[in-house]
């Protein structure tokens, strides 16, 4: 199916598309694209700042090495954001052979899956940097009334580089989060009403 | 305007339900309410049990109190609960007032302005129970590599009641997230295409 005005999904709905609306659905489709790419390639990059930040200090005779895997939040980053890599890659494919192919519309059991993936990544990904982001805050400042220290006095390298990594996967989780809306455009316009001109429905009125 | 088939939104579009819509409509007004209504009494639980949990210990001398001013997390989950609390009993008042006045349709500067504030609210309310969840963990495990102690070993009955707490923060926030789901669709229908039956389409193509 092509923009020619009409368009069926498999099973589903007939969509009749104005001229407005073909325009809307082409800068839609590649809005879509460059956010779920966006996301790829910064979840990437937060992944592999983080997973290869690493600090050493010599304490007397002793050799301490600072890495992601001493903190829970920081492995729940680099997992979460490796699956936000690999859904939104596959979901860039998509995009791009559902661009190719020039279609339109898609089957509502796709658009409710195409949903709920993005709304479950968007909330982890949100999830994740609030997690190492209190990591974070706490290995900055400290919380002195539990007695857990301060570490970035110790290892500063160590934290400005995984401060970059979360505001990397903060990023990715901003675009991961529009995407997630124009799915969610994507899907409900489909339970979208009859539309009239207001002479016609002045009449039904 | 009531469920007459036919009505106006104030300076938007114009949209005829059909008899399954105003099903549809009527259903999902009931269940935004009582989600809304549940978000606000949830949170409220959640902050409540939150602000009175404390613990005291007397270690010789010393007494020592556990309270959730310790951990900054918990005062973010605090002020997040206060805030969902508020906003979703305003949003309540604003669906009965809907109902009462039989209203179906939003003007879509009003739907926007719901759609964003439920999606602020729940992203908040997630980041709020990931940063909580984090300091937990923290104080049920400890950081052995960063030398913070695990704390709920000394202080187990308040640990023990702010699991009790979190756990009804995350309930609000489920709930809010659900919400979320609805204002989406109650924006994003208002952009739905024209839907013709099958055999219109077929004629058009």
């Amino acid at each position: 199916m092509s923009y020619l005005g009409v368009g069926v999904s498999p099973g589903n709905i007939t969509v009749y598309h104005g001229g407005k609306m073909k325009l809307i659905d082409r800068r839609l489709r590649l809005t879509e694209l460059l956010l779920r790419c966006s996301v790829t390639v910064l979840a990437l990059i937060a992944l592999i700042v983080v997973v290869t930040d690493t600090q050493v200090k010599h304490i007397f005779t002793i050799e301490k090495t600072a890495k992601y895997t001493d903190m829970k939040a920081l492995v729940f980053l680099v997992v979460a954001n490796g699956i936000a890599a690999a859904y939104s890659l596959l979901q860039s494919v998509r995009c791009v052979v559902g661009t190719m192919k020039g279609s339109v519309l898609v089957s509502k059991t796709l658009a409710w899956a195409i949903f709920s993936g993005d709304q479950a990544m968007a909330y982890l990904s949100v999830a994740a940097i609030a997690a190492a982001t209190e990591s974070g805050v706490i290995g900055r400042k400290g919380e002195q009334k539990l007695q857990w220290m301060k570490l970035c006095n110790m290892y500063g390298k160590f934290c400005n580089r995984m401060g970059e990594g979360v505001a990397v996967a903060l990023l990715a989780s901003i675009a991961m989060v529009l995407v997630s809306c124009i799915s969610a455009f994507s899907l409900f316009r489909l339970y979208g009403a009859i539309q009239r001109p207001p002479n016609e429905a002045a009449a039904v009125k």
